[in-house]
């Protein structure tokens, strides 16, 4: 389907998308780039990319389609990197976190070329980074949120639905406004949280003895805290103002706990519990939402 | 090595606790008692107990080990109902996450006969409860911490060893208090940011839009906010007040996690997550504590 694949930021999330677009049999080659030269030769060693490019912009020459995997902050800079070989039949999409920033970063960079651009959130992740851990399984199964501006370019949206179905995921689109309120909630705000305990732990005196001691509870609740600092901050600051109210709102839930805690009221807790325990039990990963098209 | 175990409470732990000794042909009869009757007679369906029986009390009658898996705070009802019947030949134990409040509870209730009960905490549990859900293997390769008392019979404390060991645990051993503020800081208080987590967020109006747009990183943060609601109102309230510092120390860091987000201080942002998921990353589970015999 594509001749070339632009990939900018050869970590575990670009990574994995130019090996699935290969197995998948969408791409012919893959030229990539990385802000660390050494990176970039570790892509190419482990065949994630075919061909180092010595720039983001070389990384575009001759592309198709191109994917800009870097953390969200360094998106415009990336984008005005690339933005003399954009072209009209050209799709870049990014993966980022959050989308209001990269919207703006976009128009601002990319200006009259902003149609090519189709912002793009896998919803994916491992607690690892790196390209060592590229999986060309990454994607599959998982959804992708399309946040298409008016400007963008009905082919590139309609060729970008088209990779993410071929890649196993489901696809759906929203405004960028809604999907950081939703993704400050049930993603930003989680990570904010795991950093945090941890963080809270460690600073103890005892925190090492504590840590010896944690069991399969804790491993899965802080799987999230080992996730890439440089990536979350970014998306943490990106997403600020969001993630802030959530956390003012989680704080307050909280604290609502804890003073039926105080109080000893055994069926305010009981019930405050039970709410969660079932709103989680029922929760199926994806299960609710529908493609709602463009 | 057991003629019968007495298992009071056929619950995801106590099920397990009497499949595991099963396979391990540690016993060769359970006679089981749970609260409910319906619960017991599945139990027996399910070949987790051999034998009903219609009160706590004549679950013990001729058995040589006891495992009592009830609500921390049934703990004390509990041994009271058995007392009659307990020896100091008999092995009893429990499988709360709390210890202070279980050893207490036990000094009351079992006054004499307290010698005879060994308090365990074995560190594993599932998002899921209920006697459908018991597992042989719930135990294996896990930690299991006990927190004998002066008058802990040091034959039931070595039977105890041996027992957890067959099972295939770490055993290693504690006072009821240390183990109270460890466990505030690793389970109790990531079970109860889980829960507010999900209150907080079904508590908004796009709470269900939120949710079915959550993904892997959020199904592991929040497993465990499916927990039993009545075994964590218990534990929650029983070691409230180690839970509660705990919370506020955690509360604190968020704090200053959120200040940074705020000032938009990038690298004190960047160097709190470093340390956060460094921590994490090499984090192994049961890795760094030794027992300490007794």
């Amino acid at each position: 389907m594509f001749e070339q694949l632009g990939l900018i930021g050869c970590g575990l999330m670009g990574g994995s998308f130019a090996l699935a677009m290969k197995k998948a049999g969408l791409v012919k080659r893959v030229v990539g780039y990385s802000k660390s030269p050494s990176t970039t030769d570790r892509a190419r060693q482990l065949g994630v990319i075919d061909v180092e490019a010595p720039s983001a912009l070389l990384a575009v020459a001759g592309a198709d389609i191109v994917l800009v995997a870097v953390p969200v902050a360094a998106t415009e800079a990336t984008l005005k990197a690339i933005r003399h070989l954009v072209t009209p039949n050209m799709l870049i999409m990014d993966v980022g976190s959050t989308k209001a920033d990269v919207v703006q970063a976009a128009r601002r960079a990319l200006r009259d070329q902003v149609g090519s651009f189709v912002p793009a959130h896998p919803i994916t992740g491992r607690e690892v980074s790196g390209v060592e851990h590229a999986d060309a399984e990454l994607y599959t199964g998982r959804q992708v949120i399309l946040t298409p501006m008016d400007r963008t370019l009905p082919e590139q949206f309609a060729k970008a639905e088209t990779v993410w179905n071929a890649l196993g995921c489901r696809v759906s689109n929203m405004s960028p406004e809604s999907h950081d309120a939703a993704f400050a909630a049930v993603s930003h705000l989680p990570h904010l949280l795991a950093f945090a305990m941890m963080n809270s732990i460690t600073g103890q005196a005892e925190g090492d003895d504590f840590l010896s001691l944690a069991g399969p509870g804790f491993r899965d609740f802080t799987r999230i805290a080992a996730s890439d600092p440089k990536v979350w901050r970014d998306i943490l600051l990106s997403n600020r103002e969001e993630l802030l109210a959530q956390s003012r709102l989680f704080q307050q839930t909280l604290q609502n706990i804890e003073q039926a805690m105080q109080k000893g009221d055994t069926q305010a807790l009981e019930d405050m519990i039970t709410l969660a325990s079932e709103t989680r039990a029922h929760w199926r990963m994806g299960a609710q939402r529908t493609s709602k098209g463009r």
